[in-house]
C-alpha cells in the first residue's frame, strides 16, 4: 500500500484507477492500451472463469480453440459486421524481422510481406463460421455448442484498466442450430446464465433486456444484455447474448440437410463476457478503504493476523490460528495466516482492507486470555469478539451474510437510482444531478435515439424483458410510445 | 469415422495426420499454420492443464497475464535472445482498416501506421522482465513465481498439427530470485514437475537432462529438458526449464537491494510446455485402430454401448447401464452412455476405438440373461465378461492397470530402443536401421556437434542428469570424451 487512495467523492475516476493499481489487480504495460493482469487480479479472474465454465458445461457446452488471426477478407463477408469490428484493429502485415543493415537493432524484412493481411481477432464469428462450414452437413450435426476462452484485441484510443483495453480476456460462445426457435432459446438461456452469475457470485444485481436496433452487436438480429449500475450512477453492460439469425451462415455458406431433406442455412447465436466484469465488480462494491469483494469469488476469503510482541506469544497465537485455518480450509474456505514479522499489524490491516479480503480474524494476547478472537467484516468495517470454539461456524455464516448483504446493498442502491422521467427537463435533471437509470418513453426510432444521445450523453441501455406495456409520449419528440425504455450514461 | 486410417507401418507421418483429423482432435484452419483445436482435443488439453496448474500451485506459483504484443525494440535488448526468437514472427504494423475507395472490401489504412512495430509474442521473457523491473526493489519482493497460460506465435514454414504450428497454446513460468542457487533449484524443481506429469499422467517415460550449449534456449545459461521417444524411433522434447542467469535482469535493468544492502541483478528462470504434448501423447501410444489415451487425462474414460433390437431390450439394458454409469460417476470416472439409435453398435465400437476411450462396456440381451457385461480395454484390445455386480470395481481397477501398462509398454519400447554406439559406423547403422536413442561419446565442442548433425540428422537430445562418468572417444573426431550423451533424430 503505497499512497493514500483518492476518495470516490473527490474523483471517482481517479479512485478507480488508484484502487486497481494499489490493490495489485492490474497495471498498464509498455504496450499502449494493453494491461498486465497481476496475480491478485488474475486469481479473481480464475475464480470467475471456474464458475462460468462450470455453468457453461452444465448447460451442454464444450470448449474449443480457434485461431488468433483472421484473414482480412473474412470481415467483408458479413456486411454489418465489417463496420462494427474491422476498423480499429491490430493488423499483421509481415512475418519476418532481420538485422538492420546499419547495425541498429532489428527491422521488418520487407520481402516477408503477407499476401493477405491478418487481423488479430476482435471477436471470432467469421473464423468460426468459416470452420463450422466443414463441421455441418446434416441436422444430425446440430446443435454445435462451443465456447472459447481467449484473448481478443480492439484498438481502443482511450483505455482504462479492465473497462476498456486494447487486449482483453474473455469467453465467446458460438452456437449453431437447426431452427430459429432453438437459437432464440439458446440466446435467452445464456443471458440468464450471465445474470445468475452476476447476481449470485458477483453480488451484482442486473437488469435483463434487449438492446435497441442501434445498439445491437454488428451482425445480430437481436442482442440481449445484462446492465448493472455503478456507484457513480453510470451504467455498465456486463454481458451480451446475440441472436445472429442466418447472417453468418449466409456469409460463410453454412447449410445443412434438414429432417425434411431440404438444404437450409444454419441459425446462430454468440455470447460473451470479459475481464471488463472485474471493472464492474470493483466499481459496484468498493469503498474509500479499498476493494470490497464478494466472498464466493474473492481470491482470499479469510486472513488471520496475529498481534504479538514476543516469540512466545506468537507461538501460542499460531497454534490457535493454524487450527482455525485448517478447519476453515476443510470447508473449502481459502485462508491466509499472515505471521510475517517484516510488517506491523496496522500495515496488514490496511493492506487486507485495500485488497478486499471479506473476513479478517485478529488474534492478540488478550484474546487468548479471554478464549476469543476478533472477527472483522470488510464490507461493513464491523468488528465482533467471538469465542474460539465458535469461530469456524461464525466465519462460515459471516461469509454467506456478506455475500447476501453486498447484493442487497447494491440492489437498494440501484432501486434508489432508477427513476421515471416524463419530460425532457425531468430527464436531463436526473442525468445531470442524480445519475442512475432513467425509465422514459421513446418514439422507437433510431433518429430520436441518436438525438437523445447527442444532447444528453445517455444511451438506451436496454428494453427490459419484464417491461410493462404502457402508452406514453416520447420525452424528446412527444410522439407516441408504447413502453418505457431504460436510459443511462454508461461506461 | 470417415476414412480408414493409414497404418503406422505404411506411412507413420500420414498415420499421425489422419489420426489427428479423424479422431476429432484438431484440424488446419483457413489461416496458414494455425490450427483449430476441436472440442475432443481441447478437453484433453483442459485435463492436462488442470493437473499441471495444480502442480504449479502446489509448488508455490501463481498465475498472471502479460500482453500479447511486444515492442520490437525489446527483442534487441538481450543479444542471444534476438537471434533465437525475433526472426520468424507475426508483426503488427498498422491499427486501422478502411473501406476500399474503389468499393472492393476493406484495405489497410496507411495513415494508421504504428511508430514502433509490435511483435506477437513468441515467448514472453522480454515483456515480463520489463514488467518485473517495477515489481522488484528489495530482496523482500523476491522470489516472484509467476506462470502464464497463453497463446504464442512463431512463424513456422512447415507446420504439423500439435507438433509445430504457427500459433500454439502453452504455459510459460517466469521466476525471479535473489540468488543463483535458488534459481537453479527452481529450474530443477520444474523439470521434475514436468517429468512427473509426463510419466504419471501421460504414461510417457522421459529422460531428464541438460541440453548442450548449442541446443540451449536463446538467452539461457543452462536448459534442462525432458525427452521422450515416439513409436517411429524419433525423439521429442516434451518440456524445458531454463536457468537464465542474470541475462534478462541486465537487459531490462532489474536490480534489487540485497539483505547486505547492495544493489544486485536478479536471477531468472523460465519453463514451459505446450499443446505439442498432445502430439507426443498421440505418437507415443496410439495404434492402427486409433488413439490410445491414458485414463488419467482421457476426455472420456468409459463408454457404455448397448446392443439391442427392440425398445424393450433397450429399456432393460438402460436400467443396468444407468446404474453402472451413476456408480462410476460417483467415483469421479467420466462415462458416456451412447444409446443413440442413429448409429449401429459396430460403428460405435470403431468410433470409440478411434477416439481412444480406455474402457468400453458392452451390454447385450445375452449378457443380461447371464447377469454379466463385457469389458473391453482399448490399449490391448482385450475383452472379458464380468458379473454386473463386480463391474464398477473392476472398471476402476482396469483404468489403473491401463494407465500403468501403457507406461510400462512405452518404457520397454524406449529401453529396447536405446543403444550404445562406439564408432561412427555403429552410430549411423543404428540411426538408419533401428532409430531410437543412441548413447555415444562426443568431444564436447559445438563444431563437432554440428558436424554430427549435418552428417547424420541426429542431434544431442540431452546429457542425462544421472549420466555415469566414463572416459571414451568421440564417435566422429576420436578426441577424448568424459561421458556419453544421448543422440537421436527428433521432432
Amino acid at each position: 500500500m503505497a499512497d493514500k487512495l483518492t476518495s470516490k467523492e473527490e474523483n471517482y475516476s481517479q479512485w478507480y484507477n488508484d484502487l486497481v493499481i494499489q490493490a495489485d489487480m492490474a497495471e498498464n504495460s509498455a504496450v499502449r492500451g494493453c494491461m498486465v493482469i497481476k496475480p491478485y487480479g488474475y486469481t479473481l479472474w480464475e475464480n470467475m472463469q471456474a464458475v462460468l465454465d462450470k455453468m457453461f458445461k452444465q448447460t451442454g457446452h464444450v470448449n474449443a480453440y480457434f485461431p488468433l488471426f483472421i484473414p482480412k477478407s473474412f470481415f467483408s463477408r458479413e456486411a454489418s459486421h465489417v463496420d462494427g469490428f474491422a476498423k480499429e484493429c491490430a493488423i499483421v502485415t509481415h512475418y519476418r524481422l532481420k538485422n538492420d543493415p546499419d547495425g541498429k537493432g532489428i527491422v521488418v524484412d520487407e520481402t516477408a510481406k503477407l499476401e493477405e493481411e491478418l487481423i488479430v481477432r476482435p471477436t471470432s464469428e467469421t473464423i468460426i463460421w468459416n470452420t463450422y462450414k466443414n463441421w455441418i452437413q446434416s441436422y444430425r450435426d446440430l446443435p454445435i455448442l462451443c465456447n472459447q476462452w481467449a484473448n481478443v484485441v480492439r484498438w481502443e484510443m482511450r483505455t482504462r484498466l479492465f473497462l476498456r483495453t486494447a487486449e482483453f480476456l474473455w469467453q465467446e460462445g458460438h452456437t449453431a442450430h437447426a431452427t430459429p426457435e432453438e437459437a432464440l432459446e439458446e440466446t435467452d438461456k445464456m443471458i440468464n446464465v450471465y445474470a445468475e452469475f452476476a447476481e449470485n457470485y458477483m453480488a451484482l444485481p442486473v437488469i435483463k433486456g434487449r438492446k435497441s436496433a442501434n445498439e445491437r452487436f454488428a451482425g445480430a438480429l437481436d442482442t440481449y444484455c445484462i446492465e448493472a449500475l455503478m456507484q457513480d450512477g453510470k451504467a455498465l453492460q456486463a454481458g451480451t447474448s446475440h441472436f445472429l439469425g442466418q447472417n453468418f451462415a449466409k456469409a460463410f455458406d453454412v447449410k445443412f440437410l434438414s429432417k425434411e431433406n431440404k438444404q437450409e442455412y444454419v441459425w446462430a447465436t454468440s455470447w460473451g463476457v470479459s475481464t471488463r466484469l472485474i471493472g464492474a465488480l470493483i466499481m459496484a462494491h468498493s469503498d474509500n478503504n479499498g476493494l470490497v469483494l464478494p466472498p464466493k469469488i474473492a481470491p482470499m476469503q479469510v486472513v488471520i493476523v496475529p498481534i504479538y510482541k514476543d516469540e512466545e506469544t506468537l507461538n501460542k497465537i499460531s497454534s490457535v490460528a493454524n487450527k482455525i485455518k485448517a478447519e476453515l480450509e476443510a470447508k473449502n474456505i481459502s485462508v491466509k495466516y499472515d505471521d510475517r514479522d517484516s510488517q506491523r499489524s496496522g500495515w496488514k490491516f490496511n493492506e487486507y482492507e485495500l485488497k478486499g479480503v471479506p473476513v479478517r480474524i485478529t488474534i492478540g494476547p488478550k484474546d487468548l486470555e479471554n478464549n476469543q478472537v476478533e472477527l472483522f467484516r470488510r464490507d461493513r468495517l464491523e468488528k465482533q469478539q467471538v469465542k474460539i470454539e465458535n469461530t469456524v461456524g461464525l466465519v462460515e455464516k459471516l461469509l454467506e451474510d456478506i455475500q447476501q448483504d453486498m447484493y442487497n446493498k447494491a440492489l437498494a442502491f440501484r432501486e434508489e437510482n432508477t427513476r421515471k422521467a416524463d419530460s425532457w427537463e425531468e430527464f436531463m435533471d436526473i442525468l445531470e444531478n442524480k445519475g442512475g437509470f432513467v425509465s422514459a418513453h421513446w418514439d422507437g426510432t433510431t433518429e430520436t435515439e441518436e438525438l437523445i444521445k447527442e444532447q444528453s450523453k445517455a444511451t438506451i441501455r436496454c428494453i427490459p424483458f419484464d417491461n410493462p406495456q404502457e402508452a406514453g409520449k416520447c420525452i424528446l419528440t412527444g410522439k407516441p410510445s408504447k413502453e418505457r425504455v431504460l436510459f443511462a450514461r454508461a461506461y
